[in-house]
């Protein structure tokens, strides 16, 4: 299964800002999208109907080398680049034509949320944890 | 208990998108921002935690008629308008320096969600109506 | 050239609310991003780089008829169903399944945007409406 | 002039996501907001109308310690904490209750749009720099 996912997108206007180009946050918008899709291509989801587990982001951070403008085309490639017992380290590059646009990462703790008690962090899955090898 | 609220707002750089204006989707946030300030002025939340009722949106407008820029303050006004046994109907009118800058409306109905079983609209509760009287 | 256009979509987890299903404003940047496609679909883009002429909405409003939740595929088709001297009128559907999600529609002006002039609405030009015919 | 600002603010239903808590992406909005409270503190605006100069972000990180939900209050507490002839950086911290819920921060660089030039960074203005000092 793989590990890495590339998403081809197109800039939305309504991700624009007054500045004339992509806002910044929503460059972890397109980051979460590339990552949602790589959690498909390995025939899952990161929020299955009922489960009781969830994938809440610890941290997430993201270095901006160029703009990005209305209707540009670009390319999202995610990767996972770490894993403990309890959290996955994705890293990605957004590119555009094939230079370098913005580079991030973010990490995602893999919690239990049962009704009525606290959420607490939790083993990932090893079935989980397989399909992202 | 009041059926009507002023909310004062300022723009922010996120809401504005390559026009250099508000972008017009951003309207819709701003008048339940201002029905949900509502709620709260009559002693309510429209999502207390664990509640079962749920006022999803049937049908929303809105009619522009200036453009709102980045820091500009404005004012959200809304209203409850209509109620049948199911719904609420609130308008809502954004003003700016005393001037109309857009006029909305949106259609709420309540709505009782069971886990496992459809979601099927409900009359509303008396207590909350006499809330917005 | 086409006066209609048919946009796959799938829902992002930013899109949705605390619900658990899309939030209704989301849906007014879906009915945008067919539209933008409609453009593109006809060689034209609603904001090519230095262009005086912009698009503005004049109204918009949406009737909901089921929730869309994450992770659902969606279609949203616009067309153009109206036109006078100086503005568009769009229709939109959104359907999941061939099951009618949401109708919504917006009438976007034409108007002319020069540095140091107050906007105003201008005429379409011809080779743009005829593209939309 | 302060170099420190501290917001006050309500988590809108709208930046709550299907996990019932605020998208994560979110906190780099709050992060901005706050920015821009301070730049007023200060008498500035961070794009006041017909300027030259922009601040787009250079990089931007946070960590999450507590999740935020629906009509949590909170406060957003942003400071300058370096200073390069080009460059601004700012820490910024989330409270609840006085619990921290996220520490973040960003770096912001002065820029120069000139219509039919590219972008180039510059010098930070002194009557501008000495605002935060």
């Amino acid at each position: 299964m793989p590990s890495e996912h590339r998403l081809k997108r197109r800039v939305q206007f309504y991700e624009t800002d007054a500045a004339g180009i992509v806002h910044f946050s929503q460059y972890f918008r397109y980051m979460e999208e590339a990552e949602h899709a790589l959690w498909r291509a390995n025939g899952l989801s990161v929020a299955p109907p009922g489960s009781e587990l969830g994938w809440p982001r610890v941290s997430a951070s993201f270095d901006y080398h160029r703009p990005l403008r209305f209707e540009d085309e670009f390319e999202v490639v995610i990767r996972v680049t770490g894993r403990t017992e309890k959290t996955f380290r994705f890293g990605c590059v957004i590119e555009k034509n094939g230079e370098k646009v913005a580079t991030g990462s973010f990490t995602v703790a893999c919690v239990r949320k049962v009704r009525g008690e606290p959420i607490r962090s939790v083993p990932i899955p090893q079935d989980i944890a397989e399909r992202f090898a």
